[in-house]
């Protein structure tokens, strides 16, 4: 136990898919963690998981992370912060500014609180589906306030350490504006525009491509949860609908009048502007850097994926990303593999060589 | 040569990367390819590659593909189908209403005239880029219309299934629909979500997860050809982003005055229409499908994934898709692996019985 940061107890609140996924790594430190949750069941399930021990009177845990639904997040920090005066406290909602101002207007102690959010976590599932390495990797915002800093919060990032997440230090207003853009208004985009295929024909969405799956895949997200964390980050959320709207209006008139002057340039300008923000996002290791993508068409059986890529690994090529898909009504897939632009000629003649077929990606 | 169908010789008007892919499979099936280009130097590229000879004087062949851009199409097809009065001439432009509409007016002979649209094809590069196999096993439409039906036009039904593609029959009218819903609109969404990115800051988008890199992944498409097929489908296109608007412009309101009466109850109704929206795509062979999503880490070296394929194969397990990503500022990767629910808790048992982290979904 060398490696841990952590000194004293934690304690749980909430013993769901996050909370039980904290403990479990925790007790995997060697950290003594308590557990508490309003069910029993939920309580007794986590603790049958191995997440940690049935929280008792006399407790003195020096971090507590209270994993609970966002609508019911501030009403407990200020709880534990009451029942705990030695104690800082974290949460791990999606939203963070509504919090603290609820903690405010409660009149909880706020200098022994700093809010968390953890980028990482399948939606559904509770105790039954946390994994002690679900943080590994992913970025764990830290939300600093006016009544505490990252510094006064030491063992909040030591947690967050301890989980293998790592720590990024933004404060409240900004984290809130950040999720609403990266995570929050591209929930909303992709809900709307799944939603434009309820009343289509089956022939219509048979001829749906990568573009059309990507671009809707987390709409399938739950509603229950989306609703909380919409309503909670509100004014940022719709202060870039609003924006995203009038770019809409933009493109919608220039399509009613396509041969009048300017429209043209008005929907290829929409059009560069996606390009200038898709280039934004950090790509592999924090950088945005542009591959080459090869399709490969591999039969659709176990082990032809694997056979395939200790291929490219003997051809010492490293993927830098890698997408299968399947075509529609046929038994193959299609392996969309990335790889930088110097590497990709060698890497076409070499599998070509070796009788692979190389297909076009999708536009 | 026993398997091919199309029998007489084939005519390529323009020699980029789908004529040129189109001219190599064909020349693979022993079919007579016959190649023109505006642009000698084109031209001769697409002959070097072998995608097929330069056309004579005397040709008469039996099916031309025009594989011109959109706002040149109909000018062309128009001029082929006169100079050519025994021919079926096709195209592949990725809007059918807008070229039939310009050949009427053209007053051409339309009953030798019916308009392909593979689904297929990079968006970038010419004949260099081109693949005998870039069809395979991709949806081919073929866009019937008064003057002619896919009975008729049997010499291109032929030609798509000697290039491995799947041909799909339907209207011009229903075509573009079709594909204003699942791809020209996803188009113009995501560049528009994209395009919101670009004020962003650095620690904002730092915190982008795969949610905003799939939604926004097309936004990286080509504006000067984005600009011709939404020109040349701007009614279909407008009508489905008017209705979308209609929907954001209600959560909108619902966001603004989120503590109002029925409020959240328009939010979550527009987040369950995505819900039923992206239920109707179908999955893998046509079907729409559920999988358990299981998030593996590996190691960010060549072979690593390989490995893990390889132990998923020796379980037995068929992968149905499979996602990489990579953590930011981390050397590692997570592979997703969807596999059907059934084999979810066996292959996450066997995996960790063999020391693989399993990690959480990104949400």
């Amino acid at each position: 136990m060398t490696d841990r940061r952590l000194e004293g107890p934690v304690r749980i609140v909430g013993a769901g898919l996050l909370g039980a996924s904290i403990g479990l790594a925790l007790q995997a430190k060697g950290v003594d963690v308590s557990l508490a949750d309003s069910s029993p069941s939920n309580l007794n399930l986590a603790i049958d998981y191995g997440a940690g021990r049935a929280a008792q009177p006399g407790d003195e845990p020096q971090v507590i992370v209270v994993c609970v639904p966002p609508d019911v997040t501030a009403t407990i920090v200020a709880a534990e912060l009451a029942a705990y005066p030695n104690a800082i406290v974290t949460d791990v909602a999606s939203v963070k500014l509504a919090p603290l101002a609820e903690l405010n207007a409660l009149g909880a102690d706020v200098s022994r609180y700093i809010g968390s959010h953890p980028m990482a976590g399948r939606e559904r599932g509770g105790a039954v589906s946390a994994r002690a390495d679900l943080f590994i990797g992913r970025p764990w915002v830290l939300a600093g306030h006016n009544g505490i800093s990252y510094r006064t919060a030491g063992p909040v990032e030591d947690l967050a350490l301890d989980l293998g997440a790592i720590p990024i230090e933004m404060d409240v207003a900004a984290h809130d504006e950040s999720v609403a853009l990266v995570s929050h208004v591209p929930q909303v985009i992709a809900s709307l525009l799944a939603s434009r295929l309820r009343g289509a024909t089956d022939s219509a969405v048979g001829l749906a491509g990568q573009g059309l799956r990507d671009t809707t895949r987390i709409a399938s997200s739950a509603p229950e949860l989306w609703v909380q964390i919409l309503a909670a980050n509100a004014a940022p959320v719709s202060d870039i609908l609003t924006a995203f709207k009038a770019d809409l209006e933009g493109v919608i008139s220039a399509l009613d009048d396509v041969s009048a002057t300017g429209s043209r340039r008005a929907i290829a300008e929409a059009l560069a502007g996606g390009n200038a923000g898709v280039a934004r996002i950090p790509g592999k290791h924090g950088q945005a850097k542009h591959f080459s993508q090869i399709t490969v068409i591999v039969n659709d059986k176990p082990g032809e994926l694997a056979r395939l890529l200790t291929e490219i690994g003997e051809l010492g090529v490293n993927m830098e990303d890698l997408r299968l898909e399947h075509s529609p009504k046929a038994q193959i897939g299609l392996a969309e593999i990335s790889v930088v632009p110097e590497a990709e000629e060698s890497l076409v003649r070499e599998l070509e060589a070796r009788d692979r077929k190389i297909a076009g990606a999708l536009a």
